[in-house]
């Protein structure tokens, strides 16, 4: 996820902060410095308490993390972001349960928390300012270090509550897709938990909107493309699971060698239909030319350089056999727009993201004329 | 623009509504009739300033329509939207002060129409309720017959003085930039009037933000993105109106013949980087057969079809020496991936939107690049 700086780590789980992270920070501080008129120690106890949060938000995280571990399930790193963390799973759970108890846990560890702060509190007699428990939030939002403790309770029994809002991205909508998955389809029980998702941020924005209120709407429009991005997800993962990388590369491939110059390059870029190109020697696939890496190189280095000292080299291919939602993800993750396709050290030909968008488009109406096509074994026509 | 329904004709101009335009006069009846609990006659009275309203809305676009002609510039049509008013020129006026001219007759007709109000409105002797003028405001967004007067003439002022905002897409961007670009060149002057209209449009928004108001920071949002479309627009004529469709279009095309099948398509589709096709007798075109067509065509007829039953044939092809800027408006505007390029009724390549981009992008950084590179006469791989 972007650019973001490691802090520690736990059990093997790096926590890594998002380099917009700070800025969550200077909001702390100003709110209470400057716009709840604290001055310097307004911006201290801004900065305390704006701490305090995410490192509830890390506890929150850790809880998803260590669920995830229990069943085997790899935990890639934890980042914080300026709207709080994202624990990034190395793949998804297989079974419901698993799913259930994986989101349950980050709202679990906000309760817990606020239960044993809670009688703590309590007994260092300061905090919680009387009852009933409406005087809890009395003190929130103004500067007063005794309201701290009362704070961080609330903090959490927002966080708890919050997150299991029964829509994605939440963790509810997770939990509400995972029992609706014990009852039917996973594809369904994940299109009936967005729709659900969906009237719910619907219904939130609708509020936002008859009353002004920006932020809610903002939240609305959150949680509303949080669940529409689940949706794609699992639809992609549907239509393209059953897929191979055989079913979609294109075959029909302009190939470069280490001693085209860049100008070769846009000459076929502009000649073709092409944008992304393999650097082969012979049969053998030694590069690779992707658009962004020939924008990038002909800004560094002008037209004349060699494709063969600008091309990236430390590219993994695909198989031809590999499954085609895998090849997706990858493109995906390393933010690549091509990956060659060799079997048995041959260079066969390369897939795009516009290749996976075509065969996505057309296997969805029309499967079966998918299962059907025999593509060529033409490999290049250069 | 999308659907719209033509209502009257004014000079030869045709006022068109969109279909989403009912919406606004629902809204009316709705703000006046519940909102401001107003019952039945509330709703007919909302029906009524809001339709007042776009009467205004009209006689403004009708100003920038009518000085349009007086310069010689077609105008294709006026469209009522929810949001307002669109009229739609033919082509850019050439010199900055037809520009000028035409973008301020729209708020000259809003402020003439306040001065012809004025004494009438009290020589009738309702609506205007008192002096200072502040009372005006006084009876506004109230239910009151007597106050239609008053709020006409109130919309007129406002939507003059809010049009003059220097900033695109308002006319007071159109304003600034006629009158920069009688000091320094006109994409100079678009670059400048956009900075104003941007740094505009973030304090305003900044303002929103600070108060929470979602519908300011909306204008905010609309007045950025029009002026970044206003300098994209711009800045795209001036990278391609020196380029020819001769220096973008692609020679190594694949093409279809009228007895080939839409599996023969998909396959080539998959196979390839191409996805749209002409489709060949020997060597004269016949037709087009774009990725959108193919995929229409796929769920209406089936894979079996033949190619020829199907193809765009209503498409006249550009010309290899043609200007690109126009070749990419005229996709655009027809919404097509593609365009064939024929010369002296021989086929010579296909122009995509992908091809234009990419000569795009390496003639913002590398117009030398362009100027020097010889394109291949290949036409035809197949």
């Amino acid at each position: 996820m972007g650019s973001s700086i490691p802090l520690f780590s736990v059990q093997g789980i790096t926590i890594r902060m998002h380099i917009t992270f700070p800025l969550i920070l200077i909001w702390g501080a100003l709110q209470f410095g400057v716009f709840t008129g604290g001055g310097w120690s307004g911006a201290i106890f801004g900065l305390i308490v704006t701490f305090l949060l995410f490192a509830i938000v890390v506890l929150h995280e850790l809880g998803h993390s260590l669920a995830a571990l229990r069943y085997g399930v790899p935990v890639k790193q934890i980042v914080l972001l300026p709207i709080g963390g994202v624990a990034e799973l190395g793949r998804m759970p297989e079974k419901p349960i698993q799913e259930f108890v994986i989101a349950i846990a980050g709202p679990l560890v906000n309760f817990a928390l606020a239960i044993i702060l809670a009688p703590l509190g309590l007994a260092l007699g300061q905090g919680f300012g009387g009852w009933p428990p409406a005087d809890l939030f009395d003190n929130l939002g103004q500067l007063s270090f005794n309201a701290i403790f009362n704070y961080v309770f609330v903090s959490n029994l927002f966080l708890g509550i919050f997150n299991l809002l029964p829509a994605f991205p939440m963790d509810g909508g997770r939990v509400l897709r995972a029992l609706l998955a014990t009852q039917v389809s996973y594809q369904r029980a994940t299109s009936i938990a967005v729709t659900i998702g969906q009237t719910l941020a619907w219904m939130l924005g609708l509020y936002g909107f008859l009353n002004g209120n920006f932020f809610t709407i903002l939240i609305a429009v959150f949680i509303f493309s949080g669940a529409e991005a689940e949706r794609q997800l699992v639809q992609t993962r549907s239509v393209l699971g059953d897929l191979t990388v055989e079913q979609a590369y294109s075959r029909r491939v302009q190939t470069l060698t280490p001693q085209s110059s860049l100008r070769d390059a846009v000459k076929l870029t502009f000649d073709s239909f092409q944008s992304d190109f393999p650097v082969c020697e012979g049969e053998q696939l030694v590069g690779l030319l992707t658009y962004t890496r020939l924008l990038e190189a002909l800004d560094q280095h002008g037209p004349n350089v060699p494709v063969g000292e600008v091309m990236l080299t430390d590219i993994s291919p695909l198989s031809p056999k590999g499954n085609l939602f895998a090849a997706q993800q990858r493109l995906a993750e390393n933010n690549l727009e091509a990956l060659p396709v060799v079997a048995d050290g041959r260079f066969l030909g390369l897939l795009t993201n516009r290749d996976i968008g075509e065969v996505y488009r057309i296997a969805s109406t029309q499967p079966d004329l998918i299962a059907t096509l025999k593509l060529d074994k033409v490999k290049s026509l250069s």
